[in-house]
Order: C-alpha cells, then sequence, then structure tokens
C-alpha cells in the first residue's frame, strides 16, 4: 500500500494554489533573481527595483502558478531588498511566492512582508539550517521545501536520500510541529551529462518518496540537461517522467513554451486535466496568437 | 521482486534488433501501409510497389529500427502483394520487418517470403486468432505482438488487461513452446480525449506487465491524442511516460522529428544512451542539416 497523497497549500491575499492530489502541476517562475544577471544586479543594489516587473509579467504570461523570488546581490541587505520586492511584486499580481534565500535574516524579512501562506526555498537535511529555518516556517505558517543533502554529501543512491527525507520528516514533524503536507522535497536532479545513471536514480528516489510518505515534491528541472544539447527537449522530457514518478511542482522558467506544453500534456495523460479543457485552452490561445501574428505582418 | 526483463531478438537477414533490457527504444516506422490512402491502394492494386520505396526511404531517414508492412487492400490478394512488398523491402533497406495483416494467408505469405526473424501483428486474446497464428510463428521462428483483448471487449481495467495477458503467456507457452521472450505486449493505448482517465488505466497496465511477466511491451502510440489538437506534443509525451512505465518499442511515424527527439531524450534519461551518445549525434546532424539548409537559401 502507498501513503495517501498529501495537499501542500499555498496562498497569496486572495488566490490560493494546491500542489499535489490530482491538482494539476505547479509551475513555480524562476526568473525573478538576479544570480548570474549583471546588470540586474546594479539596478538592485541601486534600489531600482523595476526589472522585477517584467520578469513578473514574463513569469505570468507563460503560465507560472507560483514565484520564485530571489533577491541575493552580493554586498547588500540582502533581508531588506527581498522584503520591498515581496511587497512590490504582491502588488503586481495575485500569484502566491516562494522565498528563496539562503540567509535566514532575508527568509524572515520576506516571510514578515508576505501577506499569505508562503512557500520557504529551502532547507536541508542540516542540523543547524534545520535549527534556524524551521521555526521560522511554523512562526508563518508556511510551507517548505527540503532537500536531502547533509553536511558531507549530496548523496546519489536512493537508499540515502531517503534516509535523510525520514530524517527531514522526523525533526520538522515532531521537533518543530510542521504538517507532512506543508513538506515539499527537491530529490536534486543532478546532470545526466556527468552519469547517465543520474535520471534512474532521480526517478527512483521520487516513486519512493511518494509511496513511502505521499509528500509533494518540487526540483529545478533545467539542472538535467547542464552540458547537452537540446536542452529544452531533454527539460520537458524529464519533467514529463518526474510527473508519472511523482514530481508534482518544478521551479523553472515559464517563459519556454515547449517544456510547458510537455507539462500540460503529461497533466493531461495523468488524469489532472478533467475534460482536458486546460489543454484544448492552451491550443486555442496559441493559434489566436500565430493568426494575430500573421495578421500583424500582413 | 520485479521479473526479469525480456529481450525479443528480431533480425533481418544481415541485422538484428533487440527489444527490452537496457536497449534503446525501438521504433517500428508504421508507414508501409495503405490504410486511409486511396492512391497508394490503386497502385498496388494496379500491380505498382514503387511508392512503397519513397515510404520505406522516409521511414529510415526518420530513425525507424523497424518496418511495419501491411498490404491491407481490398480486392487484392493480399498475401501475394504482402509477400511481394516483403521481398522488395528487403531488397532496399536491411531493417528487420514487422509483418501485419489480420488475414492468417497473408502472415503465413509474409513469414514465407521473409528472409530472418520477424515479428508478426498480431493475435488478440481469442482463442480462434491463437490457434491460426501461432503456429506460424513456431513454424518460422518468428516473435509476435499479442493484444489483451477477448471476442467480447476490449477491457479498459488493468485487473482484466492483466487476466487476459496471463491467459495469452500460458497458451502461447504452454500450448505452442513459444518462448516468454518472443511475447511482446501491445497494452492498447485508448484515446484520452475519450476519457481522461485512460492514460493513468494504461499506463498501470504497463507497469504490471513489466513487473509480473518482465515482457517486451509496443503501442500505436498516435491512437493516444486522437480527436485532441497538439497531437505531436501528446504523442511524444505519452511515449516518455509509457517508457517509463515499461514501454520497449511503439508502431510510430517515423517522419515526425518532435516525437522522435521525446523518445531519444528518453532513452538518454532512462540510462538507455551510454554516454549520451545517441543524443549528440543527433543533435549535431540537426544542426548540420540547419547549416546546410541555410547555405542553400543563400
Amino acid at each position: 500500500m502507498s501513503a495517501p497523497l498529501q495537499e501542500t497549500k499555498i496562498r497569496s491575499a486572495s488566490k490560493e494554489v494546491v500542489l499535489g492530489g490530482m491538482h494539476r502541476f505547479c509551475i513555480i517562475g524562476e526568473r525573478i533573481n538576479p544570480t548570474g544577471r549583471r546588470i540586474f544586479q546594479d539596478q538592485l543594489r541601486a534600489g531600482d527595483l523595476s526589472a522585477i516587473e517584467r520578469d513578473v509579467k514574463a513569469q505570468v504570461e507563460g503560465g507560472a502558478d507560483v514565484l520564485d523570488v530571489n533577491m541575493g546581490v552580493p554586498l547588500t541587505d540582502e533581508a531588506e531588498l527581498l522584503a520591498k520586492a515581496v511587497t512590490m511584486i504582491q502588488s503586481l499580481t495575485d500569484l502566491p511566492i516562494c522565498i528563496d534565500s539562503s540567509v535566514v535574516e532575508a527568509l524572515e524579512a520576506g516571510l514578515s512582508a508576505y501577506e499569505g501562506r508562503a512557500l520557504v526555498n529551502s532547507i536541508t537535511a542540516e542540523d543547524e539550517r534545520m535549527e534556524q529555518i524551521l521555526p521560522l516556517v511554523k512562526k508563518y505558517d508556511a510551507a517548505v521545501i527540503a532537500l536531502p543533502n547533509d553536511v558531507d554529501e549530496i548523496p546519489m543512491e536512493p537508499d540515502k536520500r531517503l534516509m535523510l527525507v525520514e530524517k527531514i520528516v522526523r525533526v520538522a514533524t515532531q521537533e518543530y510541529g510542521i504538517a507532512l503536507e506543508d513538506i515539499v522535497i527537491d530529490p536534486l536532479a543532478m546532470p545526466i551529462g556527468a552519469d547517465t545513471t543520474n535520471g534512474l536514480a532521480t526517478l527512483e528516489t521520487m516513486r519512493r518518496i511518494r509511496d513511502t510518505y505521499g509528500l509533494n515534491m518540487t526540483c529545478g528541472s533545467s539542472n538535467v540537461s547542464f552540458g547537452m544539447p537540446g536542452r529544452h527537449t531533454l527539460n520537458g522530457t524529464f519533467l514529463s517522467m518526474a510527473m508519472t514518478a511523482g514530481l508534482t511542482s518544478a521551479i523553472m522558467d515559464a517563459r519556454t513554451p515547449e517544456v510547458v506544453s510537455t507539462v500540460k500534456a503529461t497533466d493531461l495523460l495523468l488524469g489532472h486535466d478533467e475534460w482536458g479543457s486546460e489543454w484544448i485552452m492552451r491550443h486555442r490561445q496559441a493559434q489566436k496568437a500565430a493568426q494575430e501574428a500573421a495578421a500583424a505582418v500582413t
């Protein structure tokens, strides 16, 4: 017997998104992040948050259900910046937010500014991270993304990852009173280019996490194709396989229609898109956009 | 414990293709078939087999590993036509052939003309079909595709389908001495547009056939998207999910690069493409073709 499937509820002031069960896959738009974007970093450092508006618009239009917000800019007060960004983004969209930082103070500032029920990104199985962040998750009634790695290593073997998931679940539920449904595991999708057995190991890990705990899962899907050609096809295909194995959300760039389409097709084939209405609507919108583009040319 | 994975070996005079185990997915090119093609039917009726050459070329270039050959033209001697087509195709390509007919005499004529070890398409769980065709499969040392439906119905419930698979396996191995590895099940992928639970039922059926028997499987993947928009994306996505559940081949049109690419990406992610060499080669060929096309324009 498999464990019952958990449902993770996150909310903005006016909109609820549910991960898991028979709900559609949750696309967590990943682009609101200055990592590796020098111009955006300079703007943020100068207190100019206007570029965020464009990124939010693009992710929403691409089909994001939730927005991941990271303000990790070196040499800034990340806590202040993240709080400001959260408030600003909530004025632009009603999508719930995934508050993303490696800095504990920034997570707290973001949570404190946020209206609704946030997703926190992230803890690991390291004792220190759990001690610092789980009390905040509890205090602000949030859900949390947890990575099954510890101080020593990112284990590849499904057995070891499952042991770390077991530790996370035990500590979070028993020591901090976090509900099982509010723990979202990121099973660490590793590049297939480094080792072609990585895909199977990740899929097995996902299947076992679903069957053992019924937990929701997320991952950064673009990692899988790192160093390989044809990345969009690999990323989309991986998501489809992973959804079949229990993945219920991903932190991904919603601006890539090929990948979003594959996710929507998988939702339909898994019975998560009743009557196929989402799939058919998406196709009609694409047709309409193509017709408008053609009309604009002539 | 799951059953060991079977390997089905089929051959032309000079080339062997293995389905299953850790081998790459087997693309059975489906286009050499006059069903629904009036001009092709008229040509064949007049004894003109020249159009076959173009279809063979297109399937081979698209990446077919095996060719499905069906010569079901009303008001012709299908047996004679199929035997001729098999001989002609074997002069054009070294790919093994899947001999496809609902007429027993045509299957026998095709098998008799074939050089190598063929795949026979197909039997059902109906007693009469098994009695007529399994002796031929044994006599010509072929492998056979079997559909889990009987006289009364095409059952949708995985339990019922598994019972029919059990019957097919029992009769074929015990009464006709066919090896388990030479039975390839087509678990009947039904249109998702008719009922959005069809996808999950098919995937569960596949998983159970793999885990219980380790049998190879095939399906006509384009069936799944019948009546829906965005068929290529749905077909490719379904194949990827089905491969994750144990599907090891499909009868499909190899001329659709989107679907073939998704199959190759899934092979890589399942660890069936060591070092990713097939994936990288495919990408390089596509790049080269695009460059040549661009050069031809300027």
